[in-house]
């Protein structure tokens, strides 16, 4: 079972990287498998921490994928480990062992402190389709354009229907993604 | 905003009722808007009460739709106030105002108590595709057999690469149902 979550890491020096991570728990540890090359990995594997953050604000998803800067985080008290300061819950974890790959190592995390600050307000079905639109920009070069434009006329539905201005401003960003695309795709084939 | 939840209610005689409720919340009351008739308005109604819940297990929703019987109930310590034993939170709520409409009756709910008993997980894919599914089954007869495969195809992707062991439980039941009203339309075809 993988949940969409977002993993913040700190570099040495104490540069913050904050992403979108879909993580596995498995007899208590948290599975991260990210791809090579990447931040995260590096910071988890120079600091042998991170934290794993449970929001229900999506633009925090949609601003990493759309390159935007939005988010603040805060101190837990523990070294290399920051969270975001606006969560429903984050768990504070330390590298326990590798799985070396060539493409996806598997970092297998520690919980070494638990928090939750906010319950859980409801499945939102705008909020779904923000992650869904989100997973759909981060393989738009991958995707036939009579693909991408179906799937955004479904996922639109739950936007009209159930969205507040957090999940309307994080699809506006990601539409903003897809836009862009189409521009490029349009003046590749008249170039 | 609409938050897909679970409200019980109980009948004076203290029979419990468990439904699905997209729900609002506005300057700190809940709004219910259900159909004319059913059993969650009549409850209300009478009792003036009712108890929000908030789960992220999917077959809860699914078990409604498919009219199955697996959730259990426990007392809130308010009177007419069951929740469910097993969620993320829960609001017990007294009935404020009544705006009375010959189809869907405004209910808002002043909040007694609130509690949070385990903290959210992060996005499921697979959850968003159970409710997304789960809207579809309740509106079964409006749909063409066309637009129901192509919901069922792409809500699919998200159920085999993100479920766990409940939602592919709730995802069966949907689609049993599915598949009962396809064999009906194609008995009436026959016919």
């Amino acid at each position: 079972m993988i949940y969409e979550t977002i993993i913040t890491s700190c570099s040495p020096e104490g540069e913050v990287h904050i992403a979108p991570f879909g993580i596995q728990w498995h007899a208590g540890r948290v599975l991260i498998m990210p791809f090579q090359p990447s931040t995260t990995l590096q910071n988890i594997l120079q600091t042998r921490s991170a934290v794993l953050n449970l929001t229900d604000d999506v633009r925090v998803f949609a601003a990493a994928i759309a390159r935007k800067k939005m988010v603040s985080t805060l101190a837990t008290g523990y070294e290399h480990c920051m969270r975001l300061s606006d969560c429903l819950a984050h768990h504070v974890l330390s590298l326990d062992e590798v799985e070396p790959d060539d493409t996806r190592p598997k970092l297998w995390m520690k919980v070494l402190e638990s928090q939750t600050h906010a319950p859980f307000m409801g499945f939102n079905r705008a909020q779904a389709a923000v992650i869904e639109l989100a997973v759909l920009v981060s393989r738009l070069h991958m995707l036939p354009a009579e693909k991408i434009n179906q799937e955004l006329q479904y996922l639109q539905i739950a936007i009209d229907k159930t969205a507040g201005s957090n999940e309307l401003e994080a699809w506006q960003w990601l539409l903003d993604c897809v836009n862009n695309h189409r521009a490029q795709q349009t003046g590749m084939q008249q170039a």
